[in-house]
């Protein structure tokens, strides 16, 4: 049914959301290559900035920041919400068949066709098994771009959703001739200095509160100025400190003009969404965000604290 | 001919080697496992200290450092060379039988079976294979003994040794009932808070010279005392310089009584072996090492940069 409708369409949207990573990227570049070697007039929309890291992904250069368009068929890949997709998400309601391919649970996008799999690893592993299913042409660019996207979104295959079939699937690009160097070079061997840094000004700050098996540092304004760095310079920090033995509960205090917003993570035991809901925030089991406003860093960390 | 030895052999050796890591530990409990669901005597010498973060594997409680035994056959596993034994390289002679396992390309072990894929990502990989063809037992225990072994030599399937073959293995393991949440959160989420610490340190004295794409950092010998830091916790931290961008060349000096060691560490173009062999060290391409003795922090520095 879909297959005869992309054969039918001519002109195919493909979106990312706001904030892209590896895998809304590297979903979104894998079925544009897709559809445009089917010969369709694909348009790969990215309304945000795409990460440097993610520069190397096959077509990178025919996104576009333009959505002001007419189009017969949308894609919505690894997007749990339309307001993930800011302005943009207009175009949702100007084009008639909207298909939506995610692995979110809490994806609530309403769509004329939606493939969600909240059990897989990555949108890139729903869209893989939707690519094969419908028999849309996988050459080694759209492999590139999947095997981007499941690594990214699953740790290198680190990450509890990483089942034996994720496995078999990157088995089979890899046999389609992707370049693992590349991509993992991209991925994992492309830290910022400044990211570096931030780590480690944040391992410097760290304070362990042994009987709550607790590890909370924290970021302040300056320190982006200081060290020329970007928002994105503070990813992966709180999992850092998540990983450290007989921690079970971290959080990354980052300042902003109104305070403090927490991140926080949890190992094993520890529900942390319980604890952000106490301050008016959300999020799930193991990670979760919350603000708090008007005290200091200190004043902070205490009513932290108090509530854990 | 090696079933026929090992159904006719009744009390087996399987050696690990000084240092032990995850793959060469992986590698010995899940050979030592199939070999005891066999009914064989099976006896796992490990004459070293077992990394905290590897005492789950399964059985670890059977390892023995008495090596004074007599034996039928002997496995190495994952040792490239007789001296990678220490005093329980004796052995060798003392037993007819000896079969070699391993995927170092350096391996200069003379065995009376050597299997030696240098391709292949871990002795894991190897092992597994091995297991298949001659039909020894592989249960839960010895596939998630192997998916360690593996996942620790590959970076959680990020270097370049990591093939097709690599992740089907992956995947066939999963299958026979793996728990890799268990595995990963062992390989690495238990990082101790010393060794973050003193990644920490490495970054805050991190001197980049931009012009040869090179990090250097230090560790002196004080840090260890100060931090309650082993051996072990300075692992990593020369990878970790690697992988930032723009960084080619990465050198972690390490203080001893005599002077320094340097690790050196390359990212695609520069031969860090050459650099090693100006100073009468040793290693390869992408990763060796030497030792200055008689010089200060500033001048081993000044040293270094003279020739790269």
């Amino acid at each position: 049914m879909i297959k005869e409708l992309i054969t039918k369409a001519n002109t195919i949207g493909v979106i990312s959301h706001i904030n892209p990573d590896a895998d809304n990227l590297g979903s979104l570049t894998a079925l544009s290559t897709s559809l445009r070697l089917l010969g369709k007039d694909v348009k790969s929309i990215c309304i945000d900035t795409i990460p440097y890291n993610l520069q190397f992904l096959h077509d990178v250069g025919k996104l576009t920041s333009n959505y002001d368009m007419d189009l017969d068929m949308l894609f919505i890949l690894d997007c749990s919400s339309v307001d993930r997709l800011g302005h943009a998400s207009s175009l949702i309601e100007r084009t008639d068949i909207v298909i939506n391919i995610d692995h979110h649970i809490s994806n609530n996008i309403e769509a004329d066709y939606s493939i969600v799999e909240v059990a897989a690893s990555s949108t890139g592993e729903v869209l893989y098994k939707f690519l094969k299913e419908i028999n849309l042409p996988i050459d080694v660019n759209v492999a590139e771009s999947l095997f981007t996207a499941i690594s990214g979104d699953s740790g290198s295959f680190r990450y509890d959703t990483v089942t034996s079939e994720t496995f078999t699937i990157a088995s089979e690009l890899l046999d389609l001739g992707v370049n693992n160097k590349k991509i993992n070079n991209n991925l994992y061997a492309m830290n910022k200095i400044a990211k570096v840094q931030m780590l480690g000004l944040a391992i410097d700050r760290l304070k362990i509160i042994p009987q709550k098996k607790l590890g909370i540092t924290y970021i302040l304004i300056d320190d982006f100025e200081e060290l020329g760095a970007a928002d994105a310079d503070v990813e992966g920090i709180v999992e850092y400190i998540r990983d450290i033995d007989d921690i079970e509960i971290a959080i990354l205090l980052r300042q902003n003009s109104a305070g403090f917003k927490a991140s926080t993570r949890s190992k094993e035991n520890y529900d942390v969404s319980e604890l952000s809901l106490k301050f008016g925030g959300g999020g799930h089991i193991r990670a979760a965000g919350f603000s708090i406003k008007d005290l200091n860093l200190e004043e902070t960390i205490e009513e932290i604290l108090k509530r854990i």
